[in-house]
């Protein structure tokens, strides 16, 4: 066993959550709650906010600035960034400005590539402390009420490490998340933004394109009424936080216009069967993909049990 | 309080249910349950599914064609169609040939309008005794084994009838639905498959478009390994069943046309403000299909309380 393993196996001692929404305040929740941190820190702007993670026993103590606590922090500390991903090369200044290069710093946004831009305008590179992640998990609620203990059990964590980020700040990072019963996964900044780009941001672009449409039909006050539970699930995540979403579909500007035009010229082809009246060839991708959602849950199943 | 109301209040003598998965299996169910119907007869061609539906309690009788038990029918008597839409024209013709006038007949199709088609193509008319309907309830799931009390408890039907429709079958057919839970509307045949198009056929035509897309991805075997709990909200309805949503497709191709180019276009102009960084009128945007995404969640949650 090597000397880092020792390290990484040990309980963070001070975790700085910096954003107390969703995605901070449940790592904040969770770790607490899993004894897997010895003391919690919030930061955030808000008062309010600050006042409410306390009262709700997330965090142990919060501050408006990392500034206000980062002399205290050393090896064996994580700093966490969960603030939407356009407004985090802002944090990572101040955290530059005073966080020791021995703490780990982490992030939780949905972007890596436009993050490891800031990282490389901000530090002049990739300093070793530095691990980018992102969970895969939350919800169509946010903020610090919607924040909740478990959030992140059975879904998976993608860890985009790259040469310059050291083992012992990478293990740190994975501990921390297993220490939650998340599972730890590692890709590359462009494949992750791209798979992504797919399997998430591409979805949400829809959902909010379909509602946005259909508020806007000419048969307005009859659309919603007559939509089904189906409608419903379809939907959900276009109530998502707009602020997140728009940073999002920014920051992975490339990845997802390719996913739209991907989608769109596919959406075209059914168009163009449908038109024809073309019954086999209808069947024939109506097939092809309940076959592959079919597989996809039972793999989703299969990860849950 | 007339004599038709006398009539419309009266349980069901018989209920012959032709097609025995999801729609109407869950109707046979569901009345039973309710006590709301003295003799429930299953129409399929396929032994076993009778076999099945006559284990599960779902009908105390079963035959392979309506022609098998039509002469015992008389008025308070329903015969309810819940086949795939595009295979109503065939059962209508059988229907036609042996059951009496006096019995109300409806059915559970999607598309209205091309059942209507169907109805004047094989009795020249639309007869007074025909109570067109669609249950709006459903799921991914098919099938006799899929079918279940209390589908259509706190769900909406929506009757189409005509002008040729009696007000005595209608009320028929609209107790039966209130019997097991349903709150009954009623829309002209055109309006119900403009509105269709928009909220249901529309959207599974997206989900069944994004799921082959991404199947066929160049990342592919990442991709659904990839993917978090909102795509598989997102995609459940692509998992429906396959023949009876081609059916829907093509019997309600032109409103589906035409709700698949409104989405288009909105999508491109989405793509647009995306490609341009526009990150105010993407705000706009976002921040509109939230609101009525909430809205109508915040409709759906008061009909269920």
């Amino acid at each position: 066993m090597s000397a880092d393993d020792v390290v990484a196996l040990q309980p963070i001692n001070t975790l700085v959550v910096i954003g107390l929404g969703l995605i901070g305040g449940s790592l904040a929740l969770s770790l607490k709650s899993a004894g897997a941190c010895k003391r919690v820190v919030g930061i955030a702007p808000d008062p309010l906010v600050r006042q409410r993670a306390i009262e709700r026993g997330m965090v142990d103590e919060s501050y408006a600035s990392i500034g206000d606590v980062a002399a205290q922090l050393g090896e064996g500390d994580v700093v966490f960034i969960a603030v939407p991903t356009l407004a985090i090369r802002e944090v990572l200044e101040s955290v530059k400005g005073c966080v020791p290069a021995t703490v780990t710093v982490t992030d939780g946004a949905s972007v890596k590539g436009s993050v490891l831009e800031d990282v490389k305008a901000v530090y002049g590179k990739v300093p070793e402390q530095l691990v980018l992640g992102h969970p895969i998990a939350g919800s169509e609620q946010s903020g610090v009420e919607a924040a909740r203990v478990g959030l992140y059990a059975n879904h998976r964590i993608i860890l985009t490490p790259t040469e310059e980020t050291s083992d012992q700040h990478k293990d740190r990072v994975a501990d921390m998340w297993r220490a939650v019963g998340a599972e730890v996964l590692e890709l590359d900044v462009e494949n992750h933004d791209a798979i992504l780009g797919a399997t998430s941001h591409l979805p949400h672009v829809i959902a909010f394109s379909l509602v946005d449409t259909l508020a806007h039909d000419s048969h307005n006050e009859d659309i919603f009424r007559y939509a089904a539970g189906g409608f419903r699930d379809f939907t959900r995540i276009a109530s998502s936080d707009v602020v997140m979403w728009r940073d999002i579909m920014l920051a992975n500007r490339d990845a997802v216009l390719e996913a739209i035009d991907l989608f769109s010229s596919n959406l075209a082809v059914l168009r163009k069967t449908i038109a024809e009246s073309d019954s086999d060839e209808l069947t024939e991708i109506f097939s092809r993909a309940k076959q592959a959602r079919d597989q996809f849950t039972h793999v989703m199943d299969k990860q849950k049990s």
